[in-house]
């Protein structure tokens, strides 16, 4: 257990017990959980009857242990295990969204209005003028978030019903931090050009697609087909949300250690799908020397074992033509950006870094470096985790992005408005509040998906995008 | 006006005007409200500000005469017109459906439960067993309301951005009625294989399909195929939805009359796809003697301008090969079902019939015979509209067969399961409250849902297709 250890509601379980009511009973019962190497959070009483007492008692982070601790249990006196519920499957049950009639039909006059014969004089409206879509339907506020299962969290390729939960879980994001409506799309497919054939026909119904959890590299063309030849907002979040929230982490360290982007050194370690997202919008941040790695090294344009991604990426960064390893290339360098693997880098990396070295160590759930080794030798750290300061959480930008883009009926999400978002994240931290422990503002900070929405649709409507 | 008349609310507008607050002033308004051959509905005092009284005024039934009572309005002394709702369209702004988070999300707690880490551990278990999708995701109790938008209500292919609002609509009702999730997916191309294609794919998410307002022939090859391809079930409400409901109602006025379906003859007009669905189900129920119609006569085997479909129609129909037009036909007849067009039998037709004719003239908004004319010459009539006795209409059906059809996670919905919803939604009239003009239950009785969710599960559980 470290310093930062935080209580997991992920991973905790609430005992339901029954136990007699005598003095020293719930001491045992405690103390047993304690010598398994739980913590123990909310202890509620549910009941009291005659000589017995109906207690739940919530147990954190019990790992694999659950069945020792119920033998104990078992053995104690005066204690009765009665129901054993994980709390993050029992929330799950029956799924987390649901769809609602946003006017309730308990009458045949409201009937007649939601449903024929009154529909038709909409629905003609709509047909004569098919812009109106945007104000008589929900298509103006509502959000495909559509995966192929591929690359899912950290699990990789699960499928599309395994994916649901996740894609369920952002929607749920989507309605309670933006009020957008959203709803989970699971593809039966992983190939390239049935995925864009899918999401354009089900697009009528739809403002905007978020695409999500679909591996490299058929995430790049998917995007950039769909961005093409579609007249709403496309949106790969796992590309585009971790870039702008790691650029807005990034604006706010530099403020924080006094550099200027045209001035920094910057090495992005991971060149999938996020990692050149990342990359590239730090250089429309101002960066100019950047330098991707990736397994075999620094990408550097010739570089004979490169992908057609990866040699376009190089040849927009890595201006010094630097080689070598990730030991050769993070020497001098003023910012890590780590989207690759646990435990990739040193503390002899850091050590070689210019000064007030700047590290985002996002690698999940192990970071390329442990945050305690790193600590005493970095300025800045951020990591992908909650139970470390400055968590990178794509919840910061998909939301407002949307939200935003929704509000003017934008055709795009452009770069344009990818980099006022970052800006409008970053700028919700003030400069009396700014510190290294605090570059990110809270996901529950209200005004950060305000602020983001503001600034999106200032910018699609600079970069003419907007319909409204 | 005839004696059925009812306001329609779906054709009504809400006037908010400023009057001077004088005896005789609202009076001046209303009696010019009704000179322009309008109903008054709602009048309610909105603000009361010295001499000037607000009030909203609903008027109902205005037809293309809202511009003519403007103009005579204007010229009325004391009297502003602040503004004018339509109600229908007031109601449709933004909207008619949300997609909302069953759970708050307001802790960084709730977070990690609902999204990561803690979904990580829900995804792997459906991944490991697929079949947990149906507890630990919204898929078991979710459908898919898909169309093309290419025979939407009477307004024919209007696309699938004008199809929304109806999808929408239906959308409410499954909620309103059953408690059923139904999402809409409106598709953007009207390529049969297309369809089917695209349905497959985004199929892993939901528990069912309800087709809705997909053209015939095409409809047929779909749900044929989708039935086959997928292991959810599939139903094209225009076709088994208006059977089901049809057959309910046939049940009904069978008892009234006092017949059995073994010994009546029936005719159906009209052999769309509505009409083939009706026809087969009819059969289904016992009777043997059925002939379909279309605009050239009777479907007699071998006839030669048949369509394949229509041939099929013929070789299990029409026993006593009978030929000719409606009229020809009709004679001796039991029972007349209209799915075809306005005013296609007349009087002599219906005084031809059998005694006690049951009369279903469901052409809408114009039966195939005005009810006016026919009322006396019938001993039981339906039609389709909700402004004459015995609507026949398909939310009697569709909210009820899904919710009985997730309930137990059917794999299809059989014959068995339709003729078991329609017996259901006919039983929940009992024989003293049974009369010709009562022979379908409200569409607000409660129990029709829950009788029909409960009939459909046993009938899928008799018939294998249940699967929890």
């Amino acid at each position: 257990m470290n310093r930062f250890f935080l209580p997991q509601a992920s991973n905790s379980v609430t005992l339901r017990v029954e136990l007699s009511n005598q003095p020293g009973t719930l001491a045992r019962l405690t103390s047993a959980i304690g010598q398994h190497g739980a913590n123990i959070g909310d202890i509620e009483i549910i009941q009291a009857e005659g000589p017995v007492l109906t207690r739940d008692v919530t147990v954190y982070s019990l790992g694999g242990n659950l069945e020792a601790l119920m033998s104990t249990i078992k053995r104690l006196d005066g204690i009765r295990v009665v129901n054993v519920s994980d709390r993050t499957f029992l929330m799950h049950r029956g799924g987390k969204i649901s769809v609602d009639s946003k006017v309730p039909i308990r009458s045949r006059e409201q009937l007649s209005m939601s449903y024929t014969p009154g529909v038709a004089r909409v629905c003609t409206a709509i047909h004569e003028h098919p812009e109106q879509a945007y104000e008589l339907t929900s298509k103006g506020n509502m959000v495909a978030v559509v995966t192929d299962g591929t690359a899912v969290l950290g699990l990789g390729d699960i499928g599309p019903e395994a994916a649901l939960p996740v894609m369920e879980g952002k929607a749920q994001l989507f309605k309670e931090f933006a009020g957008v409506n959203a709803f989970p799309i699971c593809l039966d497919t992983t190939d390239t050009e049935a995925i864009i054939e899918t999401v354009k026909r089900i697009a009528p119904g739809f403002g905007g697609i978020n695409l999500e959890d679909i591996s490299a590299p058929r995430c790049f063309e998917i995007e950039k087909r769909l961005k093409a030849e579609l007249d709403i907002p496309v949106f790969h979040d796992d590309q585009h949300g971790t870039a702008v929230v790691t650029t807005a982490a990034l604006i706010n360290a530099l403020r924080v250690v006094g550099k200027n982007p045209e001035d920094v050194k910057v090495i992005v370690m991971g060149v999938g799908a996020a990692g050149t997202a990342v990359g590239k919008m730090i250089l429309d941040l101002g960066v100019t020397n950047l330098i991707g790695v990736d397994r075999n090294g620094a990408l550097v344009r010739g570089r004979g074992d490169l992908s057609d991604d990866k040699q376009a990426f190089a040849m927009i960064s890595n201006p010094h033509l630097e080689e070598g390893s990730i030991a050769d290339v993070i020497r001098g360098a003023d910012v890590f950006v780590g989207l690759s693997g646990p435990n990739l880098i040193t503390v002899d990396d850091l050590k070689s870094m210019a000064t007030d070295p700047i590290v985002f160590a996002m690698s999940n759930p192990d970071p390329e470096i442990a945050p305690e080794l790193a600590f005493e030798h970095v300025a800045v750290m951020a990591t992908g985790r909650s139970d470390y300061p400055n968590q990178i959480n794509n919840v910061l930008c998909f939301p407002g992005i949307f939200k935003g883009a929704l509000a003017c009926r934008a055709s795009d999400i452009t770069e344009g408005m990818k980099l006022a978002a970052a800006h409008a994240i970053a700028q919700a931290i003030s400069d009396d509040t700014l510190t290294a422990e605090f570059i990110i503002p809270s996901v529950f900070d209200p005004r950060v998906v305000e602020n983001v929405a503001k600034a999106v649709e200032a910018a699609a409507r600079a970069e003419g995008v907007a319909r409204s």
